[in-house]
């Protein structure tokens, strides 16, 4: 325990490099959602959105937006994972297992998570898309696209850029 | 047109009777709606909640919350029923069609609502809902369902008390 500066108490890391080490594992989880949304794009399923679903640094599924390929509105990629771990785990509550996403869900996608108590690490586009809706979403991840920065952050962009690329071929 | 003694503008129904006609419309589908959930509890399938797609008066699909059956959190009556009408009609958009359901949806379902397009025609529990969760929704509804009014209101209410008794056998 270490007191800051402004007098706030902080807690220290458990080990030296423990911050580094959640950081690699976040990025691990996040690039293999960044490449579901590729994978996705590439088959021509749907807009280009991943995530995955991990339960004790395992794997327990990983998704893309199925909204064309199922003709279903709500296949987001979010909910698709969520459906998908609740069907191989036998249960409708995720509680135990965290979810990595290419991008912030929209409120749908919020609304499934809060239902199915997972856990939540989404790929910071936008700070306020919480509130906003897919479409909107959808822009501002376009614009900032264009502005991208380096490491995992500009490969959900690309992705955009990639799915933006085959609908104009 | 007509102008109201606060010196407001309103427009006239369209023919004498039309007010009760669109009433009598509302009750029917609202009524299946709730035929629904009663359905979805004598089944076991989930909570008590149905939802009707229609489109130029013809009811498209009935379906109920499906959690349970389908182990899937996300099987709410309304995104089964947008699933199931996107199905049918063979569109990601429903703007011709419209939604009855037996309670006012929870942020996923208006979510969903959103992204389909479609209408939504809920009946109307709770006025401020639009904000709240699903199990504030519930507690909120167990309340009304003590202090029930008469006719189509009350038989939603009333389905709560038979889920509730069916929990209970």
């Amino acid at each position: 325990v270490v007191e800051t500066r402004d007098g706030t108490i902080a807690v220290a890391s458990a080990f030296p490099g423990h911050q580094e080490a959640v950081q690699d594992r976040d990025h691990k989880f996040l690039s293999k959602a960044v490449e579901e949304a590729y994978k996705g794009v590439d088959c021509g399923h749907g807009g280009p959105f991943g995530a995955v679903v991990v339960r004790n640094d395992e794997v327990i599924v990983g998704c893309h937006n199925m909204v064309l390929n199922n003709t279903d509105p709500t296949a987001h990629a979010e909910v698709t994972a969520i459906r998908e771990a609740c069907k191989k785990l036998g249960k409708i509550e995720l509680s135990d297992c965290e979810m990595y996403a290419s991008c912030e869900p929209c409120p749908m996608c919020f609304g499934a998570v809060h239902l199915s108590r997972i856990k939540v690490h989404p790929l910071p586009y936008h700070s306020s898309s919480g509130t906003i809706w897919f479409i909107e979403s959808l822009i501002n991840n376009l614009v900032e696209c264009c502005n991208a920065e380096a490491g995992v952050r500009s490969q959900g962009g690309s992705c955009y850029c990639h799915w933006i690329r085959r609908l104009h071929c």
